[in-house]
Parts: structure tokens; sequence; C-alpha cells
């Protein structure tokens, strides 16, 4: 019988996690059943919402059980298919397992089409980091003409998105990051007006008010933390802040404790909201449209950084919180049968 | 020359305000001009957002001069009259000092119907705080039927409205206050579903989750510190926090520090929002018109807590960072003429 690998939970991390909470595995193929499909990975995504999934507790999500495969979003072929819907050969998307190979009903894959770029953005700007991105600057946001939009992880999946719509959308946009290299491309091929990087800064609170001098309106937050409380002082009347993650806090071992924040809402009136893509099932096809377009005449750029080989896997996701990643980190997939 | 007796900023203080940071002169009685008119005070208002007028800090509002006479809410009498807009005796209410008499604008005014009820409601139920509490609720925090909602500090002013606003909109309502007289009125006369005595708990956290098992819809927060950490657990999908003081937090000397609490918003969805009454100067008198017909049938009840003698004003401001007030905090000022 043909066999495929999976990493699996092996142990929850306390703090960081390390390559000792995977465990890779070799074991027999799944086969379709009626109505369902045999994906062979080509991509694999990790992402930072999976810390959360390494913990035992109830959150959003059920949280991933030790000795079982993780699942993942991925872009895979249709090798085996028992569903009418799909042909062997088609790409497809979906969330997965950290497989090579993986069963799944073909309702709820998604067609990836070949022609309109390269199948990972399915992953990236055209997945659920764009989706995310969109809603949150457009929906929960809304940042208006002449604003100033601080993201933080800019130059993350999220992050390089959000900013870019937020400057689609006529504001000013500063974003943080924690190198030279991505500074450099949010301010010289994402169009960011400004950039920080946090880690060469000493005095990260005058660097915030240097880089918006008329307030702060929008924030989108991705990592929390000391980065969030350089932006807080300088929120203006009625801004907004949308809360997407908050990494810097995923790996702590007790509870993160920091200046207190809720009393500068009174004085600024402002409003601050989490969201989940997840809530946005049934608008995702409108953000997918939009992105697309964008994407296609270049008002929307996108990196990407590529980790080969499905035995990388978890060096890949741990590298998320090192901050290793321009763009949206995925991990390619070898053909296990070439 | 007629006199009159003003209380002034001293100094600014330290964290706790102490009686010396006030000081009562005694002055010329101000002369009206050509459409203002001398307003002999009744009863003066103290309330928890003075402290920030004591601060040299730009805010909503200026800050205090050290030197000069402070500002405050007021109910009158018109004792001269250079305004055809009032009389001589016309009861009236308006933003102005820590005196027993001030000059104003006639148009900066609202007369007070004495018929209506007690005339010092309108420094309370039907004054600033009985609005804070009606836009809090009703346009920021949004309870719904059968709704959790949590009000801090409920047995004040601005609480005691806002919970039993709930309570007329459906909700289950549970209430933080620091004695068992005020906690017997919440649940007893103002018809609370629950309230807690935080003063007398050894774990906050267990007592909310305790008042609270379908998790909280909606959290009135006039407090923050320990008694907004005890609620952010335990906030439910989609939930609302109208954030309208911070009082546990007014007199510290450096930033307070507690759990950093953004995280819970992604999982929750959360909206946490701040606001100000003079926001909404526009629909005052819908705000008024209604908490008036409330407090005619008994849906609404009040307390108020008078300190007598307007010397006496600092102790009754001082009383309100000590938990003294059940109901809203008013000084009498006797009649200096007789």
């Amino acid at each position: 019988m043909a066999e495929t690998r999976q990493w699996r939970l092996a142990s929850r991390p306390t703090g960081e996690p390390t390559r000792e909470n995977f465990d890779l595995v070799t074991v027999d193929r799944p086969e379709p059943e009626s109505g369902e499909v045999l994906v062979k990975t080509r991509y694999q995504s990790v992402d930072p919402y999976m810390r959360g999934r390494m913990r035992d507790e109830e959150s959003y999500a059920e949280p991933w059980a030790v000795g079982e495969p993780m699942g993942a979003a991925v872009v895979g072929e249709v090798v085996e298919s028992e569903a009418d819907a799909l042909d062997e050969g088609d790409v497809v998307t979906g969330n997965l397992l950290w497989a090579e190979h993986a069963v799944a009903d073909a309702d709820a894959l998604r067609r990836v089409d070949p022609d309109r770029g390269p199948v990972s953005t399915a992953l990236g700007v055209l997945g659920m980091p764009g989706v995310t991105a969109y809603f949150g600057t457009l929906d929960v946001a809304e940042p208006q003409p002449g604003d100033t939009v601080v993201v933080s992880a800019a130059a993350g999946a999220v992050g390089s998105v959000a900013g870019q719509l937020a400057r689609l959308s006529g504001a000013r946009v500063v974003g943080t990051a924690g190198s030279d290299e991505k500074v450099d491309w949010l301010t010289d091929d994402l169009g960011f007006d400004e950039a920080i990087n946090y880690d060469e800064t000493d005095d990260l609170s005058g660097a915030m008010a240097e880089a918006c001098p008329d307030g702060i309106d929008v924030y989108f937050d991705n990592v929390g933390g000391p980065i969030t409380d350089a932006v807080w002082p300088l929120l203006n009347v009625r801004s907004r802040v949308a809360v997407c993650g908050q990494i810097a806090l995923y790996n702590a071992t007790a509870v993160p404790t920091g200046p207190r924040k809720l009393g500068k809402l009174v004085e600024s009136r402002a409003r601050v909201e989490g969201f989940l893509v997840g809530d946005y099932e049934g608008r995702w096809d409108e953000a997918l449209d939009r992105l697309s377009a964008f994407v296609r005449d270049g008002r929307i750029r996108y990196r990407e950084n590529v980790v080969e080989g499905f035995e990388n896997a978890p060096d890949a996701f741990l590298g998320l919180f090192e901050g290793e990643n321009v763009g949206k980190q995925l991990v390619r997939v070898g053909d296990p049968d070439e």
C-alpha cells in the first residue's frame, strides 16, 4: 500500500515551541470514499494562529490533539477522485493537514485556477491572509482618505496586504517590521509612507510619534505588546483599532502584563474591535475578486517566503516567531512519487 | 459690595487629592452684563471626571488653572438678570463654578422645572450622569433581551442608571459596588439580578464567573482596574464594552499596569468603545425626555448623597474616590444671604 508522511503534535509547548513538539510519521496513504478526493500537497501554509491550536484551551477553534496530525491550509493536486465535482489533476485549496497527502470532502475544497497566477497565492495574498487583511481593513478599521494608518507586522502575509489596502483607501500608511530588508520592501515596493524597524529603535514611542505627527486614526494590530504600547497614546479622536492577532504574546508562559490602556478610549472615543476571518465566509468571493484584480493590475504586491521540503515544515512555522518571513511563509512539498 | 465664595485649585495633586489642593476664597460677587445672569448656587455637583481637570494635561477638556476657580455643574436660582430669556427666581442648571454665585450667559443655561421633581435631579438622574448612562447603554453598549450585562460602580450616579436601563432592555444585570448597603440597594430597590461587593470578595474572578454563568455580553465600565480584569475573560462572542470611566486609575502616580487584554478581543470579536456624553449634545433632550418619563413612572429609581454646606465641597469630591456615595454625590449650598 502507498504511504505518505504527516507531521503530528508530539507535545504541547511551554513558551516558545521547538522542533521537539513535532513528530514526523509515515502512515498508509488514505483512500477517498464517495464524495471525497485524495489531495497531494504542493504548498502547505504555516500561520501564527496555529500557536493557539497547540494549546489545550478552548478558543474559536478546537485545540490540536497530541499524537494526531495537525491542520493546515494547503494547495494541492487531486490525485484520486471519488467526487463528481473534481477530477484528477485539478488544483485545489482547503483546510487539510500537515501532510503530503490528505483526503477531503470535495465540498470543502475550492478550485484554484492556475491561469490566474501562481497557485501558491491561494495560501497568501489570495487566500486566508489576504482575505483577513481585506475584511479587517475595509470592514473593521475603515481607513478614510487622509487618515494615518499604522500596521504592525507590516511585512507579514496579512500586514502587507492590509497596509496596501489602506493606501488604496487614500490613507497615509506607517508600518512596523523587524529588519531593514522588510522596511525597505514596505517603503520602496509597497508604497508605505514610512516604516519603523522596531529592532533598531531604542525609543519606539518616539519613533512612532515622529512617524505619525498627526496622530493615528487606524491601527491594524497583528502583534500586540510593546508596539501596541507605542501606538496607543497617539490614538486620535474616533480612531479605530482592528485587532487581528497578538503574535508578540503567543509564546508567553504567564499572563503578559503591560500598561492599562482602556482609559485612553474615553478621551479618544476610540473603537477597538477584534475580528476573525471565519466570520466572513459568505463574503469570501467578494474579497478574492477584488484582491485578485488588485494583484493583476499591480496595485497590490506580495512576496512569498518558501521553505523547501515537507520535512522542514516545523522550521517554517518556528520562523514566524523569529520574524524570518518577508511576506507569506510557505512550505513547498516535493512530489514524494517523483 | 456684596461678596461670594469660590473654591479654587490651590495646587495639582500627586496621587490622591487632598483638602490642601483646594482653597476657599472670598471675592466680590460678579455682576451680570448684557445677556448674562447672576446665579446663586443651590446644589453643586462633584464628579469623578474632575480628577482629570486637576492634572496639567490636555485631554478632552482644558485642565483647571492653579489659583483659578474650578468648573462644576450646578443647579441654582437666577438672582439678577440682564437677559430677556431668564427672570429673577428662575431655577437653572449649567456648567458654572465651584462658587456660591457665578455669572453666566443665559444661552449657556437650561431652565429646570421645579414641578417636574426635585431640582437637584438636574445634576444626577436627569442631568449629565443620567444622560451619560443613557447614551453609553443604549447607543454604545446596546444590551439585548437575554444578554448578561455587568456594570461597575453600579451604585454610582451613572452606573445605577445604566444598570436600570439595561434591565429595561430585557437584560440580566450584574453590578459591582463597594459596600453591603450599596449591594442591597442594587438588588432590593433597583432590580439588579445580582450584585458583587468587591470589597468583601477575595476571589473577584470567581465571584464574577459565578454571577455570570452564561458569560458577559455587555460591560459598562466606570472603574477599570481589577474589576475589569475579572470581567474580561468572561466576554462572550460579539460582546460590547462601553468604557465610561476608569476611576480606579485616576489617582495613579505611575502608568498603571495590568494583564494585557487585547488578545481576548480576537477570539471573542468583542467591540470596546470609549464615549463622552459631550458628543451627544444634540440629543440631550431625547435622553432627558425618556429618563424623566422612566423616573416619573418608577421604572428608574435614584438616590442622592448630599453633603451640606459649600465649605464641604472638597470633602464631597474626595469621598468619590472612597466610594462614599450611594447614588449621585451633591453639595447643598446654603443661602449666604440668609
